[in-house]
């Protein structure tokens, strides 16, 4: 299937996405974490929701706003990431931000519900020290941006550790021709600290898809510390699409989505957070309305696009792992511990990163 | 069915409860909120799991952590309750709880699930403002004991509204007898702040129970303001056993209770954010062991004594509701907003809260 | 609020309702079952489904098709009740009725998901020698007919037992307006089977709606063979509107009945199979199409109305579990066993049953 | 990992499966399809339930019986598998099997939970035509036999077609070393009708797996009448364990499976029934008790075996397809319909199914 322009989930027209890193830059430090938000689309994200469903692959995580998610079939905030422990500095962070911009919610007009996913990056990041604070989930969504972003170490990625390596985030797009000259891109963007070394498939993926990268060279040895040290990780998955779907065939969507996962070499570690969460920005459901009712246009089921729709998310999920380890950097972190980037064998026969 | 000794979920011996509340006294003050903590037991709840399970009658809510309970089936943390938008400081504050008194957390074991619930008290608190911190999750914590505790308008329960009056914190509990002498105790607590006034089902509730009050006058009239402004409410109910029950078994237990809060004459609005937690601490799951199996002895599905524990925890929820009714006082709020409490006629005639 | 026409499901324009009842009127004899046909609308199914949903409140039962009601948001055949042992045949007659009706199933187009409920009979029916068969559901859709249909001891009610005395087929329905002169109507209709005589709470809701029956006599003493022999029963409910819903949408209107069920003093007890289906007829999603798109219009969550639908859903759902009893009448069944009929105290004085 | 003794799902101790095939030998016929029984144990099944939950990857499926594994969390019955149109005639032998085994079922005792999934087989077999009848089922019951079994185009899988060649069953085993000289065993069936051929990726399969097989001969070009006429496909996943889990851990298992799945290139279309049952022998739950309680010892999740556990069982499932597609025979089936078997390379060089 073809990428979109980026490669990336901002292929997705009006999906932005921004970081915020924490980095001692002595080496030793304690911070090596930071907050990536993804905004749906580039407008009042309350006064014009999208439809979102969630699906939740394995439970050990701590995720925020799902439940509601599931209720209404909306989403009308940022989803924002970020370590485990720092969900609550992201919400309230988020919670100004949205307060700021609508000064009716909580006072004239209802609550809100913001969706923010994490990923446990202890082993580099000093997570006990609470190091993110409400103010950079609100930098980070103002620092989104459409277009191409930094991937790998950055942002809520700076600390997470892939297959054994460094990981973090990651983006792929693919584009599914509709009727006419219309077409309907499924992107995915990825936070990844789950996985063992061994279990990567990463050559196989090199090896179908014909890149300038030839082979990746995997950990010869984790080390001892990584080891014993490191707990299972996790991944927070986030699909977006502009094909007009509803909460029920986003949640068909997000189930997909862990398939791509499954391909990666993930066996979904007992102790893995692995949260699947799509949404689609082709229409939105206004706070207020004059109307009792909305009306809605949306694929049908049997749509012969809706398998490739399906294909779509299960693609791109897994080249966003990939792509997470692609463009991760050697990182050191908490205690002196390095977790070294990826390895490539590009096509000149040199050892690189992309 | 029997009351345990408090007719409170402090029945169930070792579940603590305590309180901070946070109110302007000049009645026209901003702040008119607080948080109420719940101790499932009064050991290291991280060292010594519960099992536990939630159940969502509707999810227009913003509760924490129970993606992880349905996963893994226990609870870890104190159960913490607040306003919507206090989720964030209140996740954090009792995460340095946790953290202080346990240093391997996020260090060398891994991640803390904690569990929030929350109701929108923005009828009477400027919960826009933000006025809970994280160190009012840590006193309320702190706070918490055994035996009888506050109820009405305390705690996450000073700005709730329940049926168009003053609602809150309610609390109330049912002995079950088992074999030999011995009793088990379903204690259920409820954070009200749902229904209109015309749908209250106290008087029959009074009817068939007889107790020192005879009827409840219920508003003969909801202000104008109240009709228009208050959004739909929301309800958090938590119940706990000393039954031995997995977290199959309290997801179960847990559903019971929403029959109950139908019995008050709820019928569950659109805006409401209605959630069940359910957890038992007759045994507990050890977070590390030299073990790799666990061992629990739990009560049959067929044996006669599990009907009449989901009796009891459908009686203590109804019960529960009415008591945040009961002890709850007029209460002043944002704008000057009054809201009234309930009135009762007690045997004596005269009209008087209890 | 105010009652259809026919205070039945089939208020809801083009709900259609069949009975087929097997009785050995030796009074002696082995069967005391039946069928209950619910067409959702008088057109084709199949090649016209309807926006659907379920809630499970308790799932010790064998319903059919509920699966694919979660994955699609459809239901494409009628919905057959019947006695637990006869959920294959019910399920064969179905499916033989829709072959005959739709040359292309299973041959050029895909298959067919039919929806069966049950509930165990077996106290007043010899459940065991499979007296259902396949003619039967056929015959059962055959006589469905829009209109007033027969309650009480009846097609799949003919050898159910609530609370402890006859019950059996039930329904009841409730209308909302809507804007300008429209009506909406939630119509239900249950198969009752559950509940012991000390839990009922019919005097309340005769005390409460005004009816020409003042009380109802409970039975005094459930006998021995009764109290040891009858096992948990269940209840199926089965919600219709014509109000536009999609399937999340109707979920949430499931879910309101169980709060209905739970009001009529059900317990839920752990044997209980209470699962709720429910269908909006509103509008229909075509098997096949043109078009790769469907165009819904539905009512917003927050739309006023809403609030009212959930309250008619659970009212009607109540009233329906009454109707069954008040319809109901003395029944023999295996064994010799006697069930009977409530009495009921009219404005004359009379003991009499409606 | 290491596979058991016949590779199958037969290595779980106790596990018995048995087929009926129904074929008309003219080879025009309509029959081409049959009946898989699947006994968890080889005791008395309703007496002594089993420990089970499932996961529906994609509920496009008709299965029976899984609302109560999900409600009790256990199986009491054979796991019969089929084609659509006789879920009901083998639910109805089922239930004829176990009445005939358990005299109290439906008489002094509860009702009976029978677990029925299956696969949409129209291609090739004239499902219209209701060939399988209840005694099919009994009669697979009785042929069910511990050790190895027929694999490939036998069974509920006479009539499957697998990424666009032949299909049916297949099974596949691995075994975890445990504690001492214990070793745990997961064993999977799976019923294969799924996939497009150019989704498969069985050769990357045979790349990491030496095995004597050394590629496989995709088909080159499907033909129009199975491009147009053959509707979307489906899979049941049958997984088997003695490791001592329970339901929760059990749904945990289950969705590992649908990883297996993933990783031989299933895209999970849209109208694919893709559904996992999970069951443990470990240890049984009796029908009746004289005890009030039950004890379990069950695995811990934080247990190292336990992420082996899930490797497991994602690698039995990606074998288990492959295992359908290597024992399957070319078969000729409805309007003289060809679905040719897979061929591999063996070392030799010479082309042939193994």
């Amino acid at each position: 299937m073809q990428r979109g322009k980026w490669n990336a989930i901002t292929d997705v027209p009006g999906v932005k996405v921004g970081h915020v890193t924490l980095y001692d830059e002595s080496g030793m430090g304690s911070a090596c974490t930071g907050v990536t938000a993804l905004l749906p689309h580039d407008r009042n994200l309350f006064e014009e929701k999208v439809p979102a469903a969630s699906f939740v692959l394995n439970g050990f995580g701590k995720s925020v706003g799902l439940i509601q998610v599931e209720e209404l079939g909306v989403i009308e905030s940022p989803i924002m990431l970020s370590n485990t422990f720092s969900v609550g500095a992201v919400l309230e962070g988020t919670l100004q931000h949205m307060l700021a911009e609508n000064p009716a919610i909580g006072d004239s007009t209802s609550s809100l519900n913001i969706v923010v996913g994490e990923c446990n990056d202890s082993y580099l990041n000093s997570m006990r020290e609470l190091k993110v604070r409400a103010n950079h989930a609100i930098e980070a969504i103002r620092n989104a941006e459409e277009g191409p972003f930094e991937q790998g170490a950055v942002g809520a990625g700076k600390g997470m550790v892939c297959f054994g390596r460094k990981g973090g985030i990651g983006s792929s797009s693919r584009t599914v021709p509709n009727e006419g000259e219309e077409v309907l891109t499924v992107g995915v963007l990825t936070l990844t600290n789950f996985g063992r070394a061994d279990e990567c498939r990463i050559d196989e993926w090199l090896a179908r898809n014909s890149t300038e990268i030839k082979s990746a060279s995997r950990p010869l040895k984790i080390s001892e510390e990584m080891e014993h040290e490191k707990p299972d990780g996790s991944i927070m998955i986030i699909v977006a699409t502009d094909a007009p779907l509803n909460d029920r065939q986003l949640k068909r969507l997000a189930k997909r989505a862990s398939i791509g996962l499954g391909r990666t070499g993930s066996t979904v570690h007992n102790g893995s957070g692995d949260i699947i969460i799509a949404f689609s920005n082709a229409y939105t459901i206004p706070h207020k309305s004059e109307d009792v009712t909305n009306n809605y246009t949306v694929l049908r089921d049997d749509a012969p696009i809706m398998n490739k729709l399906f294909k779509a998310a299960i693609e791109a999920t897994e080249e966003a792992v990939y792509q997470s380890m692609i463009h991760a950097q050697t990182t050191v972190g908490r205690k002196g511990r390095v977790v070294e980037r990826w390895l490539f064998d590009v096509e000149s026969g040199a050892i690189q990163n992309k």
